[in-house]
């Protein structure tokens, strides 16, 4: 049973793919406009995790309305929500997936997908879209975060994630200059995933570790 | 690391459970008012799934409201939801525990923990409440849990569970009679865990097996 874990290279989607691993054969996808090379990045990290890993191309049209969005609203909420709805259901339209996985925590406002937008993914594809981490508080993915991979803190703005934002930010710079930037995206910490951490078997009735 | 689940014997706190396995220390807990044997019955399910289990008792007082919400709302859900409410803060109150998970799905609207319940419970106690289902569709839960668990489907009234509403309707059914059970709780098929299905390696780098 495979899933396809939508993957940004970052801990929360890093951590997802962990919690499926045990049940699935898990590949992870990366989305790209092709603006930036998010994609090797993201491959980079999967790599050193462990997982199979491929790059998904999305259209340039999403990336231009995206844009026009949070030129529009100021803020990248809106915009952000809209590349995630067309990296899920240009996954969900692929007739070899069933499974469509993400690593968007309980208390996480961007992205989210509405229910009757899921429901309606999942009805129109005969997909299962599923977010392991929707029911973990922030401080138990943290806990988990901490327990299975190795971060990298750093406020630099000089490492490029393969997020969505990141190429997002690029047009803005191309067009707006990077003052754009700081009106429009929160100044935030980027952590970095390293590498897996080895886990010791906890004292359950698993009989293995995982190299 | 330990977490404990709350564990009804059904099929979604089972799964919960088998996700949670590979990654904590899983420990099974029954609430019951002693009413009905609902812990033993439990016990029995918890054995033959692998897991360790505890039977907690919850105070006649929370029986009390739960009965006197059934029957003056008419419809069970105010009153499972106080009693779910009633045992994550028991457990929360433990010192001794700091992660308490149940088998609560994306779809299920009884029982719910509103999001303000759940952040102050989190931070009244100082524990992470998981629900390792919330991200997952009826559909996902169904195909995940026909992969892992013999389930045996029975429309008989006259099997026990050991989820809330066993002691709840054995209250009515003392103090009104069997016919007020049916104005008040609707009827459905009981599903009942049987046993754990034996998993194949699905492929991922998990070198074992499950016994």
């Amino acid at each position: 049973m495979q899933v396809f874990v939508l993957f940004s290279g970052g801990k929360d989607s890093s951590l997802a793919a962990i919690l499926l691993e045990p049940f699935f054969d898990v590949e992870l996808v990366t989305f790209s406009f092709s603006l930036l090379p998010v994609g090797h990045i993201a491959r980079e990290t999967a790599e050193s995790l462990g997982f199979a890993h491929r790059v998904v191309q999305l259209e340039r049209s999403v990336l231009e309305q995206a844009y026009n969005l949070v030129i529009e609203d100021g803020f990248p909420k809106n915009a952000i929500n809209l590349i995630h709805r067309a990296a899920v259901e240009k996954l969900a339209a692929d007739n070899d997936i069933s499974f469509i996985a993400d690593g968007i925590r309980r208390d996480d406002r961007v992205p989210v997908l509405e229910m009757p937008l899921i429901r309606s993914i999942e009805d129109r594809h005969g997909v299962h879209y599923i977010s392991p981490l929707k029911g973990y508080g922030r401080a138990a993915v943290n806990e988990l975060v901490s327990r299975h991979l190795v971060i990298e803190e750093d406020r630099s703005e000089n490492v490029i994630k393969a997020d969505y934002e990141t190429e997002l930010r690029e047009l803005i710079r191309q067009r707006d200059g990077p003052e754009k930037i700081t009106e429009v995206f929160p100044a935030h910490v980027q952590s970095h995933v390293i590498e897996r951490k080895k886990v010791q078997p906890n004292g359950s009735n698993q009989a293995c570790t995982h190299d």
